[in-house]
């Protein structure tokens, strides 16, 4: 607390005017109080159960806080700087209101097994938010796939056309990366639903406290079974942080694409005007500004991971003042991962795809080679052998600037005696596209499924 | 591959030497060795059922890799960085052996996949020696925490003494600690048990490929449904390294610790002389190597995980050349933790405790203060009342130079009439202990409840 | 901009409510206003010069931005999000007030090259302040070690007592680490210190700028000599960071021995109670907040760093809207440097020392068994032989519980035939102390030369 | 030292094998072996001037090591893992060779003081060669854009095509990243090139050395001026760190580009085959792998970054263990330097330019809408107001298909009648660059200018 006149018997001056501003944390943590509060109830429901607390100072504790909830809500509540954080804050207004039953509360808890028990409501929430935004943005991209399940694109690896894939197939991968974002997020989720209260400081408390009935008031999984390690621990926090750098991750990755397929060179899509903004200097430009600000953001949640991991890095047990600073970048990292989830789910929506330049795209890159060579090794020819004829037929479509199927058959046997008439059927994008028709391949038929199979998992 | 040579109907000119020397894993990437034969021996089987291999290739493949993997074993292959990688240096030497079978070998799959596969095998294989090691830790901890589960020590918050706790208690909060941890892997390992192969290059593959037999074959428990997504991501390698992240992090606060303990003028504990070197210029030396070499380490792998989120971030699919620097970071933070919860497991064992320091420590901080305010409350006296009378209680006995049990009833009395003998027991650090009883509670009845319950988690 | 209705002829819908405060960078970047307001004047006063703005025009845009000014400095100025950014808000604000001539100061000039160089006169400033806090830091540390140049304390290694110091000579080397961290940013500075303004969007301008007048006008040292590079790069702010990272990373070590230092069974200093707080439940707790809180705060700065290195990476020029999560990382570490360092300089004289206890820590460790085996060499025995001898006389000593000191000439004797009664002069911590007597060695005098010094370098 | 036997005099027992391969450096810290050998040589010196060594023992040292260094140039020196480190295993061998004069040569000196001087003597030759490289690289760029000073390509923002630029122009930006890395580099030398030997462990020594001569016989600017600091501190490593990563950052955004670069739909560049490699499954493909690798590990070297920092935070006083982990980190950002920059030196070499697509890009994006502006701007139009007028021209372009210079002069005075038929010359592409005629702008012969002004600055 910065300001140590609160604990004036021990101090023999108040602290320092820049200190408080310093130490303070209200300015951040008073995100929190509806969960602080919460937790309070709770802590003092339980021990008037055990006798620690009268009927009537639960009674009033709970008058209290319901008007100081409301005040809150209204914007009514003024917070001090001089009572630092939270807690004091809303413990002292409670005292302001509702006199001895007020300083009663703080019986057999203190604000270190208090702030965890908050932060831990907060994540859970926080997690809850985000898994339910990650999963409409999957549904916003089934609802793009859908419709382009048999849309012809060139697939790339290293920039360069590759196979052809199907646009539907291609946003079923960032589907699998949320899939698993959001698996990430929930196994996170049991190791935060477990009560921090009844630490205190750091030992425990000399109250006949009932844990498992306070876990049980919160909607906790558990309870925390070491004090020491309760206080003193963000290792939760950290984790959601990882999780939440993967999803920014996945986004960053589909973002370049975004910005990619926008540039006028290829043309595979339009964002629509209302999320992009022009150029004071140039009358012509439309900017992709949302997905570059994502996958600048990118940096900025793992920047928050990094500020965790090194901010716990080799703290002695249990509570230091450290841990103060794991707020801002936790809260930080929760309004970007909402805020981002969101606009991208109504961004997708907003996407013009353009057909036409992605199958020029796929035309320009010789990208069914490779169903030349299957074709080839489905005639006896070993793979690699294979490998090899058609790498030689590409040298001359690509010295004569045409595509492989514009090479007429005498010139493709002149390769290899063994390829006929049908392997036209090979070279158009469409018959590359059927014939990788298994489990997670880009079939048109396959799109579908994982479609419905997602809409089933996300209904 | 460095040596463009393989595709050379493609190519005009060789790689340069520099770049092949850049560009090369075979380096780093032969440790997969075991796991590439692994995964090209359940894709032949596969391909043979399939009946897109003969069942004398297979035969032969089998014979050929049976060779190899002895080879390799006895040190005898010789890797070559002309063939770039361990895929690259297995097939070709296969084809050296077994000739037009081992060409065969590569038909409906690509390095893309392969790769893929080869790392998830590495790394399930890599969680399941960390998950041991953890638990082997965890075990030692209890063999030290048990014969001290009444051993009174200072807990500590901010480095200052708090409160009385044992410590057998203050050394199950790492046990928590690392039972999350393997928590976090178990959940990682799921996601990394997916079978990838038959994703091909990135699109599927036009052969009759049955990817679940391939899986089972391989011990996967599931296969990707989308084969950009299984070719390009890397979540489940940077999600095993946050994991790992958080057990350095959390070994390098009980590094701290030890290095702390033994400081002479703190000297709780002593380090058994295997685990310590001396100075070459002070005689006197005797240093906590192995933990302070721990704690270092934590920013290792801490800076792999950025590494690894920096690699990824903002790359189109599917994939890129750049993924081939995923597996050094990883590599390096697998050893790095098996060999550092290895030698930690070690070292507790090695652990001397000095029960006289620690207890001399307790009675140096007026650790029992929350005691007499926690006794005041019981009487009657609002918590933050209490509070108030105790710090200036405190204040007395620091100026002073006494504790608080050395103040006599009629001084204690000034503070609070309703102090009165059997205050006393409250003061000592023993029956401290002994009143923070509940679950989590640092009581001993309660530590050797946690070591039980944790003998029986880990039995 | 957010509100792309700035731009409508081109667009054909407004920007979504979302994407309006998603973009929008006014809420951080308005405190760069009066450096935009100085950009603007000095291109306005080039432009006039150049002939492209009327005499009276450059007049108009004077006295309007005169009167915005006193608005910002009032907090009368109504900054609106659909404005975007400060950029905007001003511009927008000055065609309220003049008109016409409002709009034509546009001219020449695009947002990339005005925010970039708003950017770079903020940091200037910056800097320039953050040098003189560390100067501040500097001496408030040379304070505290002139009165302590010849007090005795232990020097460890691994926490290890390893050799007399004095708490002076102990001081100095934060004054050393800080006076690098003073170098580097005044390095960066150098780079700091150019102007991007007449890059425009990213080519220049067709208007006959003269970009070193306006270079002189705003005090820069030179131009950037490259459009492209001049509103694309950022790495003079991650240099700042990364300055400020280390800033941070010495203190960090400073506020860690402060930490312990402070620990009752160490005992060296005590914090003024100004910088202190207690515990809401423990009563005898002061706790050493402030250096808990800048160690925590060094992972929020390095944080910061990383964010901003993979903010940056892989961008192709030349501005991308990524750039725009530049601001808050680079104001933030800003304002946790200049509080940090103010706050210590105040901290530091602040802490009363206890020589008592230092020396007592000194007489605990065998602090002097280097310069008994340094006596030794003097007497002919090989550095490597003594380094035996002694540690065995060390062994014995350990085993006794005393200090070498206390061991009987007979005793040493044994150990060495040649050691006689002139060696307890060597083996008391001022005899250790006084014989260090080099450039940077740990005598008194040296001390006292290194304090005069640096009271020089920082007059 | 791993095997403590070696102060056996102090140790009941061995250092645990687990332990030694553990805590043993000189798997990695031989490769300083040239600069310890250097700086033991100049220590030797030192004592032999100050009367603390003999002549005989110095010649002896001098032969005996001038025989060591010949071996580990050849190959032939045995490193002992027994002996830990580099400085052990070279003293060994020394005393082995000379005997009673090898045990004397540590008089005065402590590993901490040995390898902090050994680090800094390896940091400037890495930094010397770091910057040689950097300049080479400049010079391969400027080779690439002096005939390409005219080549029009769009240049982008927003990888919208934003208005033209040259290919040299552009190049240029690089020149210039570069050249503050260079600088960079530079200045983080003057920090590096400061001699720690004297500081012994940590406190000096009682030896009459003369720090400014040993300075002097190693090439220091200085010598530390305070010991503790000496040895202690590693700011300079993770200063170079930084800045190695601001280096890399730059080559990962050149790397992006040219990998877009070369993509079929952008097509601007080709790289030669011998920094490309094919794929194992498709036969058409050519993949750009060094700047995507490049790209990659900028990952790598940022992540070294981040785990220094990490490293050092909150370490007390003196040495401690933990920085026996700067050295792999710093040693592998090293080599990924010199090897990026020269194979980028070289590849730059191997670019093919592709100016009929650049231009063809140019007329795509409507580039020279702002010239449009500008122009209005000269008749006297608010920028502003030309900026919307211009706005809805390119809106009527866009609909039609067409660029701006394919509207017809009455379609154009639609929008404004003061466009007149002059208009068209500043609609071209080389109209633009011409008239961005100022220094940093994009006109052909500004760029000439620049790669002179570069020409003479590398001479």
């Amino acid at each position: 607390m910065s300001d140590n006149k609160a604990w004036s018997g021990r101090f023999a001056e108040p602290v320092a005017e820049l200190v408080k501003t310093y130490t303070a944390s209200v300015g951040f943590d008073k995100r929190m109080a509806e969960f602080d509060i919460q937790g309070s109830l709770a802590h003092a429901t339980m021990l008037a159960r055990a006798g620690v607390l009268s009927d009537a100072d639960l009674a009033a504790i709970r008058d209290g806080m319901e008007a100081i909830l409301a005040d809150i809500r209204a914007g009514r509540f003024d917070w001090s700087v001089d009572l630092e954080d939270v807690h004091m804050n809303v413990e002292k207004r409670l005292t302001d209101r509702i006199g001895d039953a007020g300083k009663r509360l703080h019986t057999g808890r203190s604000r270190n097994d208090q702030v965890a028990t908050d932060i831990r409501l907060y994540m859970r929430d926080a997690i809850d938010r985000i898994v339910t935004h990650i999963r409409e943005l999957q549904t916003s991209l089934l609802d793009l796939a859908e419709p382009n399940a048999a849309t012809v694109m060139p697939g790339f690896t290293h920039l360069q056309v590759a196979q052809p894939v199907t646009f539907g197939h291609h946003l079923l991968a960032y589907v699998e990366m949320l899939g698993r974002d959001a698996e990430r997020m929930i196994d996170a989720r049991r190791r935060v639903n477990r009560l921090p209260l009844g630490a205190a400081a750091l030992a425990g408390t000399t109250y006949p406290i009932d844990r498992h009935y306070t876990a049980e008031l919160l909607g906790f999984d558990d309870v925390c079974q070491n004090s020491l390690d309760a206080v003193s621990d963000r290792d939760f926090a950290i984790e959601v942080t990882a999780a939440g750098s993967l999803v920014m991750l996945h986004l960053s990755r589909l973002s370049e694409e975004l910005i990619l397929w926008m540039s006028p060179r290829v043309g595979f899509i339009d964002i629509a005007d209302r999320f992009c903004t022009g150029s004071s200097i140039m009358p012509q430009k439309k900017n992709p500004d949302v997905p570059e600000l994502v996958r600048g953001k990118t940096g900025r949640v793992t920047g928050h991971l990094m500020g965790l991991l090194m901010l716990m890095k080799a703290q002695p047990l249990a509570y230091n003042k450290d841990n103060q600073e794991d707020k801002e970048p936790l809260f930080d990292t929760v309004d970007t991962l909402v805020d981002t989830l969101r606009i991208y789910a109504d961004m997708m929506r907003g996407i013009t795809v353009k057909p036409e330049a992605m199958r020029a795209a796929v035309l320009q890159g010789f990208a069914t080679a490779t169903d030349l060579a299957d074709y080839l090794v489905k005639k006896g020819v070993p793979f690699r052998d294979s490998h090899e004829v058609v790498a030689r037929a590409v040298k001359l479509a690509d010295t004569r600037g045409c595509d492989l199927a514009d090479l007429s058959l005498d010139v493709l046997k002149e390769f290899s005696p063994l390829i006929e008439q049908d392997v036209y059927a090979v070279l158009t994008p469409e018959g590359s596209l059927a014939q990788r028709d298994h489990v997670g391949g880009t079939a048109p038929a396959q799109v579908r499924a994982q479609i419905a199979r997602w809409r089933g998992l996300l209904a």
